[in-house]
């Protein structure tokens, strides 16, 4: 049986010693203090503990169920999604126009973690539901919020994305769904929709599908795409419910992982859709929203990895198992707990600072989100929407990569289902796949946002390392830090150098390394993290009076991520370097 | 759904034009030209394609189902199990005085792959009867060799290997079964052991369990333990069935893969046992059967990468995904391929080069263990038992990961159960796991082997890729290869120097670095396999009359390997040169 307590330590140091978000001038941020701050995370952490993560395991067996049009989701499910509600949990974020209760991104942000630790597979109907809230939020008109938003608000209806066909995934433009323009100025939706996450449910009253199809007269590929508001129950203008809508649920999937989530198969057989935003703008509105939906799913990486972790620690401190090699640590029993080996350590230790690496890099980027559409701030903007790849990428590929080393440490019982480690690992990989497969996000990196404004944000990253690498130069004990972060972002601009010289004569120069340029920038943005981490918890040691045990861990667990994980940026940039060569020699006939 | 195809112009070029093994001096290989080792593989690949891999997936639904204690095995097991039996195949590298086929263990491991790469949870039933065999015919009596061995060659009766119990893994000294002699000779064995493989099921009419138990008198720890032969029914002096002995299934786990293998917790309950070998020499015994069982998990790493490989590239073909980024490929059609994207490429890259290099190592390692076993070369012996914890720890790690790429390129209907691709992963994760965590095998390696015999089959290692380097020097066709390998080479002797001046004073200096190591040596045994098949492959290209397009691909493919993958040892030799301090920091309540 695993087992799940939230890190609030972790994210008060992160919001108050790192971030120092009290002091922050971003419009909402003061009224964060310490108080407040740990009293919501607080209460996120019970509702975790005691509601969500006793459900992981039941969403993982049961799974959802298709009959008869109707899906079951799994036994408690439905009364847990009742008491977050209750709790006004949906809503922390949201707009107060519209009955949110206004807080930053940043705090949705750690709610969400604490959540998505806790029972990845449920926090996705709350999740989808806010990306379709944020959309209408971003592109309805004052109609539309006014009629669908309440009710989002609250998740007493919730939403979906529609955007994956049978035959399409990345490439959209290939889209077949039609919609066909009324003459009260609605669209008759027809096609089919595949992997819609949450697209039914018996959670809630109404279900609102964000729905991308092709209306008349736009034009061939993606230029012809727009967004429509699909209820599963037509809404009547006082915000009654109205008619069944021409939509069904076809199938629900059978996957390796997220059991819990309904992901089904939608068939629109001439639904009543409203155009939402410009039409034939589609695409552009689904990318307004896009720096949120990757970054949450660059959280669920390492909160997945966060749960895995803690459960192998348990593990690993009870499990008797050998003795350790420089003595036996508890000779009274028969032998030593797993944790007294240094390759049991190794794991345990790529597990924790990665982990908490992410953590920082989420909520910093979540930071700048909130920068961004609450003063306007155009770099913070640019510098998140290229960072956001990398958080997507980097973070779910380790995440998942740690989820594997945390069932390791149970050994062949983490290969047992019974025993709950196995389902961090299948529910994990799902992160690595969907909103952009992780080699899109690396095509997205290096094809566009690296050269994005001409470039200016990548340098404006590398400024801000370098920066940081200058502020602790005095101070001997940051070394250890600011060494392999400047040899690091050394190497990831001899990266950049070479997709500049030779990228522009053949571009396959460039995208055979996007991959290994997504995770290099990875490990430079951790190692970025990790010295601001390590500054401010010298700091604190210094100032005194704070947690002297909690201080000096997170200083040592930044010194294994410098030492043992930034080597790979030198690794990474060889694989760049040795070009499109290797990488494309082969005929396709040839694999 | 999935498919395979037995690699046999692979396997051939291994044999035949890098192994050369109708040429060399080992007892039995002259046998084997050409026209033979096609005919046997070529059958193997029939039954593999034809009868195994489509019940790869019913056994990955169906599972095995304990009733009343009869384990079910999945639909078409028990008849793929008698044309198994009757092809055969069991019997083909077993001692012909037993009525085995007599073929080298060489040939016995390339009809392994294929067989495990069309059905890895298949095999299993087939692959621990092996082992058991091997015990008995290496440690059993006359009379128990002419008792239980003619029945186990045919398969008819089926093996187990019990060590595992509940509080005891990696652990042996912990056991607490227990042995009691009785007047007649035989012993009563009472106790519990669990994720025995093949533990009971519907498909022999006998199962021989051999069983570590603890007898009177042996001392503490692994020194009082022994082995016995348990079988399921008692075999009367005629060899006809006798009473059911007193054991029985308690449980069938339900598991993260490989379903179709019954994975039983079995209970002795005074059940009738007959010591195998010296009495309280159990895990010596075990021990000399640990090569052939490693060997045998590392090549479940790269085989079922192998199918999930083709499958990948199955996909990537026909998959119309967005167009290539130097000019359409596919202009007819909607969208080009999915394998024109060169990220694509990178990921298949990976695996075809992973999975070449690998079975080349493999079936090295075999021969090598023929070498020893049938000419009695100590050094051959020495060899092989230094490359087996890589075998196994490198190959299943990479194999996973590369079944995971291969996942990855499925997109979200690598998500998809009903696929199929996601079995792959999910049964290729426990090679990691079993018959040695990884880790135990690196601590193996670094602990025991490097220094095994005062070094010296380390420095033979060392020696033998040097003399490879030399022998291509004069040819600049080969510089590809073997300047990445002395660069490797040069690494991992760096590492074992770092090793030796710094594990005497601190063994955890060594230990934490253990896990690098075992990759890293792997990655410089791959190169030493790519050089020696780039060299093999330029023979035959300049001797001409071979097939030019499979030689130059697989040139091309070791090239990749050359420059993508030996980078890592360097990031390899950088963490183990960090030391123990960083992985060891902190206190075990600090995690």
């Amino acid at each position: 049986m695993t087992s799940y307590t939230a890190p609030l330590k972790d994210m008060a140091f992160l919001l108050h010693d790192v971030l120092k978000i009290d002091a922050s001038d971003i419009p909402g941020y003061a009224d964060l203090d310490r108080g407040f701050t740990a009293a919501v995370l607080e209460e996120a952490g019970k509702l975790a503990t005691d509601v969500l993560e006793p459900l992981n395991a039941v969403g993982d067996r049961e799974g959802c169920t298709l009959e008869n049009g109707v899906v079951r989701t799994p036994t408690g499910f439905k009364a847990a999604f009742d008491q977050l509600r209750e709790g006004g949990w949906p809503a922390l974020d949201c707009d107060p126009a519209y009955g949110g209760q206004g807080l930053p991104y940043l705090m949705g942000t750690a709610v969400g973690e604490i959540l998505v630790s806790a029972n990845m597979a449920f926090n996705m109907y709350q999740g989808l539901t806010h990306g379709a809230y944020s959309a209408i939020h971003a592109h309805g008109t004052d109609a539309q919020k006014a009629l669908y938003l309440p009710k989002m608000v609250t998740c007493d209806w919730t939403g979906t994305m529609n955007l994956t066909e049978p035959h399409c995934g990345t490439d959209l433009g290939l889209m077949r769904t039609k919609a066909e323009p009324q003459a009260d100025g609605s669209y008759k939706i027809t096609g089919t929709k595949i992997f819609i996450s949450a697209g039914e449910h018996d959670m809630a009253d109404n279900i609102i599908h964000l729905v991308l199809a092709k209306a008349p007269g736009g034009g061939e590929g993606t230029k012809g795409i727009s967004l429509f508001i699909v209820p599963k129950f037509l809404v009547n203008a006082d915000g009654s419910l109205g008619a069944r809508n021409s939509l069904a649920v076809g199938k629900v999937e059978h996957k390796m992982g997220i059991h819990g989530n309904a992901t089904c198969v939608m068939n629109y057989d001439g639904a009543t859709g409203y155009l939402l935003g410009d039409l034939h703008k589609g695409m552009r509105a689904m990318f307004t929203m896009m720096n949120e939906a990757r970054l949450g799913v660059g959280l669920q990486g390492y909160a997945v990895a966060e749960a895995a972790y803690q459960n192998a620690v348990a593990y690993a401190r009870d499990r008797l198992q050998g003795r350790a090699i420089t003595g036996a640590e508890n000779p009274s029993g028969p032998a030593d707990p797993l944790i007294v080996h240094p390759d049991i350590r190794r794991s345990l230790m790529d597990q924790k600072s990665f982990v908490e690496g992410a953590r920082a890099l989420t909520l910093w980027a979540a930071s700048l989100i909130d920068r961004g559409h609450r003063t306007g701030d155009a770099a913070a903007e640019g510098l998140v929407s290229l960072m956001i790849p990398v958080i997507k990428g980097f973070q779910t590929d380790r995440g998942f990569e740690m989820a594997v080393q945390a069932q390791q440490v149970w050994g062949g019982h983490g290969y047992i289902e019974d025993n709950g480690v196995s389902q961090f690992v299948r529910d994990a990989r799902i992160a690595q796949i969907y909103e952009g497969a992780n080699g899109v996000q690396a095509l997205d990196l290096v094809g566009r946002k690296l050269t994005q404004d001409g470039g200016k944000h990548v340098m404006a990253f590398f400024e801000m390392v370098k920066a940081e690498c200058k502020a602790h130069d005095a101070d001997p004990r940051m070394a250890a830090f600011t060494e392999p972060l400047k040899q690091a972002s050394k190497a990831m601009q001899a990266a950049g150098m070479f997709f500049m010289q030779n990228g522009m004569k053949n571009p396959n120069a460039a995208l055979a390394g996007s991959y290994d340029f997504m995770l290099m920038m990875g490990h430079v943005c951790m190692g970025l993290m990790w010295t601001r981490m390590a500054a401010a918890a010298s700091q604190a040691l210094d100032a005194g009076g704070g947690d002297d045990a909690f201080l000096t861990t997170k200083i040592a667990t930044g010194r294994y991520y410098m030492a043992r994980q930034l080597p790979a940026c030198a690794m990474h940039l060889a694989r760049i370097e040795s070009g499109a060569d290797p990488v494309m020699a082969l005929a396709a006939e040839a694999f």
